[in-house]
């Protein structure tokens, strides 16, 4: 018999009779002789009521006693789904982060899971119940109660399948799987059989929510095969795993984009040594998150550095770069605004030498100047004006034919 | 240093103004040098929400996800407590039944607290810090979540006190103390200084939620003095104790009082040893509770028993009884409704054989009838007719001069 874990977010449980929804789904399962593990959210509003109590009391308030406070969306929800659950006659059992021997480093508020202790769960497998197990939270030494921070549900969900073993951590969410770019930009948009582990890192900014980059990283540091999908219906959703069997001629997987993009160049600074870390680490110490980066010396003396962010984070870059004029030594500031970010993801690229040409001239058959480029082995970034994404994104989308499907031909589309 | 546990109730800290309010307490009893273990419950109407809940599920969930679902409602005030405390500068820290070491049997939604591990409750006091203990919630083997049932966090907060050797246990709640009757029937009702475990026992009916006879039990059998006071003023309330220091020649302390009380006669019952532990052991099964019971033989072959119980449950009983009739063995049924019930209470009523008398005469000059009379060693009941309720208990908090406050002066009033 094998096991798959099962997570539920904050949507799927946002009422009882969401939370029955969720039980007919894990019969279901029980139905085809799985093991179940169960890991649930925070009921709907839930988290965002208490957060609300305790900025009643301050705007930062202690981040222990938070974690306790949040700690209890969870509690309820695995309660009120092992009641459901033995209601209807299937033995199941609830239990909260401590109790289901989540180990977590002595951080609150955004713990990291250190070791999961799978005696009682087995246990309680073995005696064919179901286990509800409350996501984003866990024990630290000294039993403190923690809570693993943004997306912490998703990371529970994984650790426990990679400490069970499970033959499958299934993700359930409010979008029915992983597509090959946004189908609301694109209407040819697919959504995609399958995706590897770096591919869907690359991909996971897009809808934001779908799944938690820290999630995907685990499940690919220890081999979880993961899936995505809606928990409102029953299509089959996006399958994450390994490299190995995922190839088959395909370069590019999909777009990924972002908006509301700017860029800010320095120029006339010192073309020395530590020019390039001083700038970034200066940005940093302040928590301003930059994206792509180029550096153009102009000559021996004089070099210009160039970043982008988010819309959002300018004020607080410029405030700091202002500041630390003197430490920084340029000469001039430039900012540009009004630009998303395309990207091409895929892991077939690194064989593809061809890829980046193709983007690049598609681009520049639909009238598009590219502004900014930056490439990894699985990805080329592309930084161009924002009123031309949509144009872009369904360019490329055609360009490189993310509307065939290529994994049900052993063949492959390339 | 001395240890004072402070207990708060679900209407003391039923909103964040509250929570504030409490925080201005035990910052002051801080002042006064003392150690404080806070005990709240959840806030006002929590508890009530999540049941709501869970009867959206089941009209009988099961009992260990109840006390999952539960016992959140606590935590949840707990942490906002260590918060306010934290954010004013004291430091506190919030600490769930199984983290405050509250070992209790594995009996869902009613277990009894076996033992408290005390060590890092009196570690956290010797680091200075405000420890905040969720109430009626424990810990059974396993670690399993419970809940202590009605009146828990009462029983919490005295067991604490208990195993934490405090010198006092503070009750704070929505009254002022513990008066002599109730003032809204007998205008000179006098709030009482001193009251013993005992009387408190017989009187705790009264204004039911003054203090659960639980928590009156526990502290009576570790010696844990209790005060009842207001949370809402600053007065002095009733210090709850054992007998030494308290008599001073005092013989009833108070009137207590039950109103909608009914009484069942079963008559032509045979005269029989087994016949009166039959109809109790019925009743028992059938979860009825019964109060006054008196037996009277009419000659050898027949009896007849008669109980009171409360209007609410008469229905049930009548059901019971009758369906027991072929194994209870009556000829008729009796039963006698608008009836009330008037107890004197105190201590020093075993050594002073007059006061019966007393009761007895005050009652007939005001030309009331007794129905029936029970006594035990601290009180003494009389079932009344009902509209002579208000009539009785004015006459005898005269007859028994209660207005008149005897703590005061070493040579009491008797």
């Amino acid at each position: 018999m094998s096991i798959t874990v099962m997570k539920f977010g904050g949507t799927s449980v946002g009422s009882i009779a969401r939370i029955k929804s969720v039980a007919d789904r894990i019969i279901s399962k029980l139905g085809e002789g799985e093991q179940v593990v169960v890991v649930v959210s925070a009921m709907g509003k839930t988290t965002d009521h208490l957060l609300e109590l305790a900025k009643q009391i301050s705007e930062r308030p202690k981040k222990r006693e938070l974690d306790m406070l949040l700690s209890t969306g969870e509690q309820q929800t695995i309660a009120l789904l092992a009641m459901e659950m033995e209601a209807r006659g299937y033995p199941a059992i609830s239990l909260t982060g401590w109790q289901a021997g989540i180990r977590t480093e002595r951080v609150y508020g955004n713990a990291r899971i250190e070791d999961i202790k799978t005696e009682i769960l087995l246990q309680h497998l073995s005696d064919d119940r179901v286990v509800v197990v409350a996501g984003f939270q866990g024990v630290a030494q000294d039993q403190e109660i923690t809570t693993l921070g943004r997306g912490g549900s998703d990371t529970s969900a994984v650790a426990l399948a990679a400490a069970l073993k499970a033959s499958l951590c299934e993700i359930y969410t409010d979008v029915d799987g992983v597509y090959t770019t946004d189908p609301r930009v694109v209407k040819e948009a697919r959504k995609l059989k399958e995706i590897s582990y770096d591919e869907m890192l690359e991909m996971a900014y897009l809808g934001a929510g779908v799944l938690h980059p820290r999630a995907v990283e685990n499940a690919k540091k220890y081999h979880v095969p993961l899936t995505v999908r809606s928990s409102f219906d029953t299509t089959n959703g996006t399958i994450i795993k390994g490299e190995a069997h995922l190839e088959k001629g395909l370069a590019v997987r999909g777009l990924a984009f972002e908006r509301e993009v700017v860029k800010v160049t320095l120029l006339g600074l010192p073309n020395e040594i530590h020019t390039l870390p001083t700038v970034f680490q200066v940005l940093a110490e302040s928590n301003v998150n930059v994206d792509v980066i180029i550096q153009n010396a102009l000559d021996e003396q004089e070099t210009s550095i160039s970043f982008t962010l988010a819309e959002a984070g300018l004020a607080d870059a410029l405030e700091v770069i202002k500041h630390n004029k003197p430490r920084l030594k340029f000469q001039e500031i430039n900012v540009e605004a009004d630009l998303a970010k395309v990207s091409i993801v895929g892991s077939g690229m690194v064989s593809n030498p061809g890829v980046a040409a193709t983007m690049f001239k598609t681009l520049s058959d639909e009238g598009i100047k590219v502004k900014m480029v930056s490439t990894s082995e699985i990805k080329v970034s592309t930084v161009i004006a924002a009123d031309q994404l949509n144009k872009a994104l369904n360019a490329c989308h055609r360009a490189f034919r993310l509307e065939e499907a290529p994994e049900t031909s052993s063949a492959g589309v390339e």
